[in-house]
């Protein structure tokens, strides 16, 4: 039963939210089995009123002075977010980037399969990557379709990068997860999510000088 | 000479830029000279005075109706951003992220030069990874000093995130790039930048399903 909010949670709470996980996991394995928002305020240098309504999203009640069960929190956030399910993705691009994606074996445990890899080279497509197959980019709509592939991470060139995200979205992906510092558009009903590394470098670089 | 105003130019500024560089190289290829911010506002959907107002923080000026130099845009550009100069930067935590961000070729066109990792493991300790050399943990502060590492990048498990960024910070290092889940605090004067892509991946998961 799911009776959680999720159409309603605005962005910055659900960033916040990871953060927190990471903590109660943590706090889990240290066989803690109590922990309340003061708690997690302390630690996370974030405001306690703001945790505390973070987690009202959750279907999850706090006991009075105990403080949250850490195991229950822990699957609760999880579950919340999301890792829990299994979201099958496909990557384009199988360069240094999209190579090292399928090579992290640890977005698996946040809810990320992916499947298999496409590219344009001849020399890569045909392969195996760490495991998993790399198919030519023209194979793309057939796959994802047999493959069940309801996200696609662009990590191609940038020149190629709008196209890629419209040859998805015709292979029936649901959600673009975009690596390439290139702004794609997308239509109504797609999910655009932009994980623009330069981005970070960018502003960290700035800060330093500044 | 400097003379570009780099101290208080705001965040969501920052991150659009690399948009428009990514833009303006791709225009700069397929031998277009002139770019106006109207046309790049048609291209990236950004409002044309924002983009106006972001580009007044470089040192380049629009001509009337034909708009701005793009060879000359996209080199003030880069320049501005960072993306010219060397940062040398450490990785702690060679696992399946660092060990991938270590082959990332890419971020070398971005300024991030990677110097070394460094590992707890010392089956990896003492190895070279995609050329680079892995350094036992212990051995950071005196490698680092060596090296003349500016930047130090996280990706070590959750639980010894805050521990290892101290390290980097007693070996240095004037940013550190955190690309785990967990909330590191950094004192004042250090510059701390978050790349989540598990936040990223929460939020596009939320997305999808409301």
């Amino acid at each position: 039963m799911d009776n959680t909010r999720h159409d309603i949670i605005p962005e910055p709470a659900l960033r916040r939210m990871p953060w927190y996980l990471a903590y109660v996991s943590l706090l889990r394995e240290r066989k803690v089995e109590f922990v309340s928002s003061t708690q997690i305020s302390r630690e996370l240098k974030v405001d306690a009123s703001q945790i505390a309504k973070d987690l009202s999203f959750l279907d999850i009640k706090g006991k009075t002075r105990i403080g949250y069960e850490v195991a229950l929190l822990e699957h609760k956030l999880e579950e919340f977010l999301g890792f829990r399910r299994e979201h099958r993705a496909v990557i384009v691009g199988v360069g240094s980037l999209g190579g090292a994606l399928m090579q992290d074996s640890g977005l698996g445990r946040y809810g990320l399969e992916i499947v298999a890899g496409f590219d344009v080279n001849p020399a890569v497509a045909g392969t195996l990557r760490h495991g998993l197959p790399v198919y030519n980019i023209n194979e793309l709509k057939e796959r994802c379709q047999i493959l069940h592939a309801g996200i696609g991470i662009v990590t191609v060139p940038v020149e190629h990068a709008q196209a890629t995200a419209d040859r998805l979205i015709e292979a029936g992906v649901k959600a673009i997860w975009n690596f390439t510092p290139y702004r794609i558009c997308v239509p109504d009903g797609i999910v655009i999510s932009n994980t623009s590394i330069y981005a970070h470098l960018a502003v960290m670089y700035n800060r330093m000088h500044s």
